[in-house]
Formats: structure tokens, sequence, C-alpha cells
């Protein structure tokens, strides 16, 4: 492990991450050698200079336990713990989306077929648990591991409460709503951000209230954070963020459409419709359904929930009276640099 | 919950066993219901009379519980918690395998399709986890609870190995061998059913002796469970079990198959190749594979093998020392309802 840094090093809390990871997935024995290899592959483990995510959910986690400990090297097991487990969903999201592709690289599914993927997706969520025993050899109290196991347990259920209502609405634009939406991604990307912090609080401190804080700023951001995501699906090239704008092309559901459905006068409404059921939608098509959406409100409206949510994540941080003024600079920086609307 | 019967009644503690399974899987609110409803349809408990399993598994750790405590109330979250688990494998065996029908019932991807499925066994085993926060409330303590979990989160990887093993070597008879298949049947079927004993046992003493003659009890139990259900899939009929032997049809590979790939004649083994190798075999050639299996000495080594680890269950269960004779009792009806071969 590398040694730890005052100056709370992004790269190096994610390298310190993957190699907690690495002690989980590297090859056990011959005969299960291929399903460590998928798993490897898919972490963006397998090879350096791989594609791999941004392990925004660890760093959240370690930088929280860093900004009330002073150090990062206790809570990598909780990193890991998270971002296996936020990596079962991706791994479960690709097969459920139908996603042949996932950071320029083909999707487990689309190499290894559908069977695979779903088995190693629960390896993946498996090993995420296993992860966190690790803690105990770290010197945590049972009662602080079972507390925290407890936290991801609810979690990963709230997880799959959201992505049961994603499913469940995504035949119908009439299913869906605005109140409904933020019930999903609360459940959907809040709760795991939430949990990501508020796992690396309670590590670091048995003050309830700091926790709750802590917690409270996870889930903020996390709302923001998907709010943003939104935005970059439809309005992202104004803003050259390098993610393609596709998600009108590709019909997912975010705020700025559901909104419009629900804000838009009748007529702009029902060519929305009208639009929105093409399969392949022309270059004419998305941009007269940005026009709408627009026309509607639905930009500012997201841009400005966005936004609320970002502050609203900072004054909880202010509030958690962060101890570690380094780790507060670091935790800021995600922020803003997660939250560009 | 029922009162204790000391005559631990099989029916009863399914029963309570199903009570505790729905305090997890009853309605949370409005906008989930309809996951909770594919989770209960699935359990067989969304009406009365519906088809469910036989509950083995929390069954023999209930039991391994009370044969020492003399009681199985203390259980029940983890009786709750196998059957969730092994209920979260079915649902993925189901897709992967692409079966259409459990229990005389459409399987949950053939009725609500495959993403809505992937995600309701996601949600059966997030659920099984917090199942077992409940024996924290019922007083265990928490390095006992973190003991259980531990296990059961290891045992959950291995699950996953098996069924890697499984589906990498379901395109092509050359990749398995006896040898690969005990080792895939132990990951995939004993390590559940060996770690269901030794749960009830470890809740119920702190002798390590004990503990682990319980999980050797179950182990070979869980083998012998395999192979006896290997035999009723290509030689059930004879034995009137009301399971159809359709492994052969449906191209299984179970180990009578595997060893005649290994044992029989040259010819046979040719002969062999070429049977399996048609997508529809016909009544004449089921009926020449279970030929060419019985002569090149499959049933006897299988069925033989299935007594030896049936022998080696209850030896382990007298070394065991079991305290409660009632308990004991209806560990054996279950061992030898089991083994039927």
């Amino acid at each position: 492990m590398a040694t730890v840094s005052r100056e709370f090093d992004l790269d190096t809390l994610i390298a310190d991450t993957e190699a907690e990871i690495l002690r989980l997935v590297g090859d056990h024995d011959a005969s299960t050698a291929g399903a460590y290899e998928m798993i490897r592959y898919h972490l963006g483990l397998d090879h350096d200079g791989a594609p791999a995510g941004k392990r925004m959910r660890p760093l959240l986690g370690l930088l929280a336990y860093a900004s009330i400990a002073g150090d990062h090297a206790a809570a990598l097991p909780g990193a890991a713990a998270v971002e296996l487990g936020h990596n079962f969903s991706l791994v479960h999201d690709d097969i459920e989306d139908g996603d042949r592709e996932r950071r320029h690289r083909p999707t487990l599914w689309a190499l290894h077929g559908v069977a695979q993927a779903i088995n190693t997706g629960d390896m993946l969520f498996s090993l995420s648990r296993v992860a966190l025993h690790r803690l105990s050899d770290l010197g945590f109290s049972d009662a602080k591991v079972l507390r925290l196991m407890r936290l991801y347990d609810e979690t990963c259920v709230a997880l799959c409460e959201g992505q049961y209502i994603d499913i469940a609405t995504s035949e119908s634009n009439a299913l869906m709503s605005v109140e409904l939406y933020f019930d999903m991604i609360g459940r959907k990307t809040a709760a795991l951000i939430a949990a990501s912090v508020e796992a690396g609080a309670l590590l670091a401190t048995d003050d309830d209230e700091v926790i709750a804080r802590y917690r409270a700023f996870g889930w903020a951001l996390g709302l923001a954070f998907q709010l943003n995501d939104d935005l970059l699906g439809i309005w992202g090239a104004e803003r050259a963020t390098g993610k393609e704008p596709t998600d009108i092309a590709r019909h997912k559901k975010t705020l700025p459409v559901i909104y419009a459905f629900e804000h838009a006068g009748p007529e702009d409404r029902d060519r929305l419709a009208e639009l929105y059921e093409k399969a392949n939608p022309t270059h004419d098509d998305v941009t007269e359904i940005i026009a709408i959406l627009e026309r509607s409100g639905a930009h500012d409206f997201t841009r400005n929930e966005a936004r609320r949510y970002r502050d609203e994540a900072l004054a909880e941080l202010d509030a958690a009276g962060v101890v570690d003024a380094r780790a507060r600079q670091k935790l800021e920086q995600i922020i803003v640099s997660v939250i560009s609307a």
C-alpha cells in the first residue's frame, strides 16, 4: 500500500483503492480464473491504461473519513466495497439497458453473453461484502463494522428499488412524473453516494450528528450529480465535457424530458410525444425536441435544481464542521468538478 | 410467530420461516409495490396454495440450531437469509439457463422480462443480508453475527464461482471432467447447504469442533443431494418420484454423462458425442444414451457416490454428538427423503 499522503492526492487515493480491490479479485485457482479475469476487465484493472471509472464513490468515502480522522488508509475496505458494489450495478444495468459499450470497450454481456455477465455482477456484489470484513482486521469494533454493513445492505435494497422504478416506467412516459423521478434517483443514485460519505464519517467518529450531516451532504451531492448528468446528456456539447449528448436519441427518460411532458403547453406536449415515439429520430427531430424542452422551462428548472442541491451539499459540509482543511478542499474540488451546470 | 414446537414439526418450521421472510418482503410504499409483488410471486408467498420450494436449506439450518439449542425461534433470521439467498440464485439461474417454467408457473423473466428479473434477483440478494441483521435484535453478540455474515458472504462468492464453471463448460463437453464436476457442485450446491447447517450450529454453540462437524455434515449432504438429483434427472421415472427425467433431452451436463464421456469405450464415446449433439433427440436417442451410460458404469458410480456421501453425512452427525434426539430424528428424515438413490 502506498504511504499515506497528508495532501490527499486523488491519484494516490485511487491507486490505494485499486490495490485494496485487487486483494480480492486476483486469481484464486485455475477453475475460476476466467471469472476473476472478467471482473478485472470490467473494473478496468486488467492492464495499465485500461479505461476505468472515476472512482467517485470511494474517493468521497475516503475523503469523508480523512476529513475527520486526518488519514485515509483504515477506510480502504469501505472504499473497495462501494466501488465493487457500484460496479455490480453497472454490469447488470448494461444488460438491462442493452448497452453494448462502456468506457469505449464492449460491455461484459456483449463479450461473454448475458449468462456470464449476470453471474459476474453477482460475484462483484458478493465480493463487495467480503471486502468489508477486512475492517475487523484493521481494528474497527464489531459494533462499528455491523453498523456499516447494515447501512450498506439497506442501501443495496434502495438501489434495486430505484432500478425497479426505472425499468417499470421505461415503457411509458405516462407512468413517470417529476415527483416519481426524484423518488427514483434518490434510491438509484443518491442512496449509494450518501452511503459512501456516511460510511467514511461513521468509521471516523461516533458523533451521530456529524454522521447525519455527512450523509445529508452525500445525499444532496448525489441528486446534484444526477441532475447535472441529465443536463450533460442533452446539452453537454455546449459545455465541451467530452460526454456526448445522446440521451434524446437513446430515448432516455431524464428530468428535462419528464418536466417538459408535465409543463409544456398542450401543442408542444403532443408534438413531443410524437417525436419521442420515433425509433430513430433525425438530427432535426432532436433539435426540435430540445427547442420544446427549452420553451417549457425544463433546462432552467433542471439547472437550478442541480445548483440548489450542490449548494445544499456545500452547506451541509459547512455544518458538519470538517476538521481537516486539506480533505475539505478536495471534497469541494470533487463537488465543483462533478457539478458543471 | 408460532409457538415453539418441541416436536420440530416441519410444517411449523416452514410457516415460521415464511413469516420471517414476509417481514421483509411485504409492500413498503406505492412506488415499489410491484417489486415486492414479484418477489412474493417467485417465493410462492403470493397467495395460499402457491407452489413453493421445499425450503430445505432453512429447515436444515433451523434443525441444526435446534439440535443443539433445543428450540428454533432465534435462528429464524438465518433461515430467512439462506432461503432468500437461494432464491436469488434461482431467479438468475432461470435467466441464465433460459428456463421459462419453475414449479409449474412461468419464471419471473418469462413474465416480466429479463431486466426486471435480474433486478428482482438482486433485490432478493440484498434482502437476504438485511434479514441477518435481526439476529442482533434477538440478542446474538456482534461477534457472532459478524462471523455468520462472513460465512454467508464467502459462501455467496463460492456460489458464483460454481455458477461460472457451470456456464463456462456448458458449451463444450471437452471442458468438463469428473474432477471439475465435483469442484463445481461443491461451490454451486454443497457450499450453501453446508453454510445453512454451519450457521445453525454456530448460532447455537461456541464449540468450533462441533461447528466443523455440522459443516462437514452439510457439505456431504449437499453433494449427496446433487448426485441424487443427477440420478433422478435420468432414471427418475423408474423411482416414481414425480420428477420428470428430462436431463438428457435438455442436454444437461450431470455426473452420469460426464463419467460416461470419461469411462465409456471409444466406440460408445463417439456415439455418445454424436447423440449428444442433436438439438432434439428422439425417444430412441435418449434410450440409446441411457444404455451407453449404464454400460459405462455411470449409473452405478453416481449412485454409489450419492450413497457414500449420504453415509458420510450421517457419520458426521453422529460425530457431532447431537444433543436433541427429536431434532436429530428430523434431520435424518430430511437426509433419507432427499437421498432416494
